[in-house]
């Protein structure tokens, strides 16, 4: 019976318990809010990502660690891999942290991506301008997601009005790239090396969270999922990289320019708990502890609604859509925040749509 | 956020749990053993079923009860059911518990059986020779499970020695049906009145054990489908039933005996739980709770191999079958227990069979 141990005890954290749990495993997560939604399938301990005691009293018994969560500090994750196996490695964790140290990695690896500069003071923000031009995003270098720490600027006073409002911390600017759609793929490296690749999904933001995805994305071509799957290869080798991670790139005309990536399970592969012959979640379990991938190919076409805010009443939902598959994460209703998912199946792309198509008002309604 | 209180705490319970926290419900489970596999998901009342204050414990604040074992005492069900929804209701239960009541229930309903006789003493058991002949069936009318409880006879001799060693609990004895094979359907019967049906499953039995269950069955004709359906939609009327049911049939040349029910989900339908739209285990908490059941078709054949007694190591499973989906129960090892089960998919029933050709080797050497 291994124990694995989760930094963060977040959704993510809660569906990875429930796909680890029929394998025969048990979790411990560390999460600083007592009502963390992974409460309820593993041990949780509580507090501070940063005390040594706590992570000492995390780390006792753990046959590995990982993370479900992407600003866990790293040296919190370094500390922990003095003790247990940590995986992915730390590496993953600084390099994904940083915009800077990530679009420079994926430059690296030899993915394409919108040109970049670094704007760590008012006489780089000059020069970087001057290369860049508008319009343009402003973003902070840390602690950005769901489209928080970030601007758009199509001028020189609303780059002054964004500056000012970020300052000091350090940022990036980054040309504003024209794009058809975003696509991400979810990949999963295992032990020796082996990798499994997700198709890719569609994914469609608003306010700057995700939406919706649909896997596989619609009118994929083979040419795009395996430049995306040599890409996501590239990044997790230069990495040594150990369990699932997420790549979000623009499309435009048939062109991927990768945009970030995760060091863990993401939300554009939710689809695959429902749609995939092996969710993401066990993928990354099977991964940490040096089990054999299991096949990564879709089942079905799937869409996936993200419920943000608040949700339906799960009657309502199975009503208009007895097959659709609700995943709820017991997190209070508030605005903005993801409380769960439902998954509409279908045997082709239309199926999957029409099912959606009787959802998804009732979740707009709600929000 | 309801709350799912359930008798019983082993890996019925448990699967229940791992299928309805998605559905953003919470659990607790009532059983004597502190380790039963459901607490690692839920909240376990540790203590009798026939303990009234223990009772009273585990009904505080439960939205509905339900069980997950079918010899839990009557008397309990209802004591429950004076405070909580209990489904499905404790008649089923009663009916269930009793091989007497059962056959005589069955046969009220317009399913054929093998012939059978009430031997409560040993007056009646004369004249219940003359009327079965033999070979025949001595089996105890309560609490017989996995072959317990039951003898072959094919003589007067053999009757006599298992009459001496079943005396004096009360027995029923049944004519010896020689049938082609086991054959099971699991149903769910929800609020309304509305009624799924799962594809029949193929049941391979050793030392009285289920080892293996096919879905659906091979060779398995619409017509004896749909007499199967008819049948479970009879006794789930009859009953006023809400939930998951199962019932046992022999087939012989196509037509159908009922051996057994079960009311509860069912060893031959975990298949469902990666093999159909919806799992046996979400559309019992589907019906309880009164929300729409879900889709019951098959989205592929399955082949489920139980794993008795003890179980191969996850690694060689999953290197001999990425695609194995392994579910195990946290259950220590014990000769005859029932640990886990793996179940093999395919796109046909030659490939799920190729599939589990691979695995089954393992399975019975670790035995």
């Amino acid at each position: 019976m291994k124990r694995v141990g989760i930094l963060g005890g977040g959704q993510l954290g809660r569906m990875l318990a429930l796909a680890g749990l029929p394998l025969g495993l048990k979790f411990r997560f560390l999460d600083p809010n007592p009502e963390a939604p992974a409460g309820a399938v593993g041990e949780l301990v509580v507090g501070r990502f940063d005390d040594p005691a706590v992570l000492d009293r995390f780390a006792d018994g753990l046959d590995v660690a990982t993370y479900e969560f992407e600003n866990v500090p790293v040296e919190s994750a370094r500390r922990l891999a003095a003790r247990v196996p940590v995986l992915p490695n730390p590496v993953a964790l600084e390099t994904a942290q940083d915009r800077l140290v990530e679009k420079t990695f994926f430059e690296k690896c030899g993915l394409p991506t919108a040109p970049f500069a670094d704007v760590s003071d008012r006489d780089a923000l000059a020069h970087a301008v001057a290369r860049i031009g508008f319009p343009a995003v402003l973003k902070t270098r840390r602690l950005g997601y769901d489209g928080k720490g970030q601007a758009v600027v199509r001028d020189r006073a609303a780059l002054e009005a964004a500056w000012a409002a970020m300052a000091p911390q350090p940022m990036i600017l980054e040309r504003f790239i024209r794009f058809d759609r975003e696509l991400s793929i979810v990949a999963a490296r295992g032990a020796g090396g082996q990798c499994v690749f997700y198709p890719l999904a569609e994914n469609i933001h608003a306010g700057g969270i995700l939406r919706e995805s649909r896997a596989p994305a619609p009118a994929l071509t083979e040419d795009v999922q395996e430049h995306a799957e040599a890409r996501a290869r590239a990044v997790m080798e230069k990495l040594d990289y150990t369990g699932v991670l997420a790549i979000e790139f623009f499309e435009h005309h048939g062109l991927l320019l990768a945009n970030e990536f995760a060091p863990r399970v993401h939300n554009s592969g939710h689809w695959t708990i429902d749609g995939a012959f092996t969710s993401q979640f066990e993928n990354h379990l099977r991964a940490i502890l040096g089990l054999p991938l299991g096949p990564a190919a879709a089942r079905c076409t799937a869409v996936m609604l993200n419920l943000i805010g608040s949700a339906p009443a799960t009657q309502a939902i199975l009503s208009a859509a007895p097959g659709a598959r609700v995943h709820l994460y017991d997190k209070a209703p508030r605005p903005g925040r993801k409380i769960g998912h439902v998954t509409l199946l279908g045997a082709s792309a239309g199926e999957a749509e029409h099912q959606a198509a009787a959802v998804r008002p009732m979740i707009e309604g709600a929000q």
